[in-house]
């Protein structure tokens, strides 16, 4: 199963809305299709986002009509900024075209270039995250209850996962690992797609909502918390979806250590602190009606965060491909 | 807007689960129909519950075919063990149908006692609510941000509500309140009841994920939260909607008061702590499905406790129809 592909003329891409009921590729054959598959979450999670955005400007490379050099990145210009305007939190698609246009600027031949960086930024991922998941099993043993929140598996990389990847490694050395889901509201990226990434690597996995993590800590044994990331500050403070800031609190009062696993690229060396962190909020849409269904009445507000902070004090340790850093956090950059 | 009401010869309920989109009303012609309508949370609220039972086996009475007393008692006896299967957890229905039932017994006209008596546990919910509200109101403050879970409204008493009923009446009162509604899955009590309450009574009213309670609490400027209860032990230790505890944990995290307005029927003077309460375990289905469409793949397990409970160190004070409660609780029971 793969979740993101580049081809001759276009990027395919598996429709994660769908899932699990539907297994469905879709076709983006322009940067503005890419764009709004992106922003309605048919592809997610921070790692892929990156993939996703380095395709999206192969494939402006590849159907650029323009002549000359400064032409074809004039029109990497412009689907730069569009993709940009995608997704405010997820650091690793601003570094991921940011790659792909450098090579392309210090080229002479700007399309061949943005192609072979962004096939680059895709195989590094791939490489990145196996070496990720073979740090982290490490930290887990035989008989672990962890519980998990959104998804940071195979469906948000290029490879099996950060955090799910991490899981996944273990339970192949042989480890006994049984999963707790949250649900994870409002888009249910945890019931939907982690779940679904469990059941297919054979992994016992049981879906709660994301009021139930507190009380599965308590009386069903968690005894270790991992999630993804999509921006890390230079503190080690760490946004990811919305709800891992009470899950850190939850886990720090029942004593269970509470891990992040990410790439480096997720690390922002623009951000000190999680102050510094820019928060999406998205339309009331997403929790005012569901499957076309209203659960909020008309005149009720919504507030609509996609990710919150979870301060540095709260994360046990950050695991990365170069290694797990522990607090005080210093990545070094 | 009524819950409840008991007619001449049916309990007519505002079926809630229809709502905000729709208000209808059905009606219950024995004790069966009542009992499902209980099982499938039409009517809900542990102080409704009582009420609701109390009706039930006033139905009972009104339609027993049996000719002496015998016969009438051993129709109401039936009816109780069936009403009192339906939910385990909220002690309310357990206490109202004894009382109800101790009536009838003691009487030599067991039909009318027993009606008598359910007339009366409704008439004394009213009544204690409004004792309730009055002495909730004084520990709100102007300006206050509250944030609140499930919906311990009128939608879930007899009155305007234990939780709801205090944040009423400190409006009333002429205190600018603002009110964050947890969503409460699985199944939305807080978007689709407390919301609709709220904007009933002119309370500015935000509904977020449930996973978004910690955010609000650090970002937004909640200055207490309030809750009811479905059942409270003798220590203080409450039983409430799942996720109660997680909130009640990050209320301490961030030094905000956590309060729980409940009647003293919801105290269960035969659990001495929460150890002793036993907590409802509903269907899959419930988080399986959302409105028929399948979010959890077939393989994937699901765990979903209705309730859980928080321990009384959580909690800065029990307000109820008798005064405010403060640890180290003794309820004089």
């Amino acid at each position: 199963m793969e979740t993101i592909i580049l081809k001759e003329d276009c990027v395919v891409l598996l429709d994660q809305t769908l899932l699990p009921e539907r297994l469905e590729y879709v076709e983006c054959r322009d940067v503005e299709s890419l764009a709004e598959a992106i922003m309605s979450l048919r592809v997610r999670g921070a790692p892929a986002l990156g993939v996703a955005g380095a395709f999206g400007l192969a494939l402006a490379a590849m159907h650029s009509k323009g002549v000359g050099r400064r032409e074809v990145l004039s029109d990497l210009e412009a689907a730069c900024a569009r993709l940009k305007s995608t997704r405010p939190t997820a650091v690793n698609l601003f570094t991921a075209v940011k790659v792909v246009m450098d090579a392309a600027r210090a080229s002479d031949d700007p399309r061949a270039a943005a192609v072979d960086a962004a096939k680059r930024v895709f195989e590094e991922d791939v490489s990145m995250n196996k070496r990720l998941e073979k740090i982290g099993a490490e930290l887990f043993d035989d008989g672990d209850v962890v519980l998990t929140h959104c998804n940071a598996g195979s469906l948000a990389t290029s490879g099996r996962g950060s955090a799910l990847g991490v899981i996944k490694e273990a339970a192949r050395q042989g480890k006994n690992l049984t999963v707790f889901a949250d649900e994870t509201r409002p888009l249910l990226q945890g019931a939907r797609l982690t779940s679904f990434e469990m059941v297919d690597a054979k992994i016992p996995v049981t879906v709660i909502t994301d009021s139930m993590a507190g009380f599965v800590m308590k009386n069903r044994g968690v005894s270790k918390v991992i999630v993804g990331a999509d921006r890390i500050a230079l503190n080690g403070d760490t946004a990811n979806k919305i709800g891992t800031y009470g899950l850190a609190i939850l886990a720090k009062a029942h004593d269970i250590p509470f891990y992040v696993a990410a790439p480096t690229s997720t690390i922002d060396s623009q951000s000190r602190s999680g102050g510094d962190i820019e928060i999406e909020f998205r339309s009331r849409g997403e929790i005012e009606f569901f499957n076309n269904v209203r659960i909020v009445p008309r005149e009720a507000d919504v507030l609509n965060p996609a990710f919150d902070v979870t301060p540095a004090e709260f994360i046990s340790g950050i695991i990365t491909e170069k290694g797990v850093f522990y607090a005080p956090f210093d990545f070094g950059l």
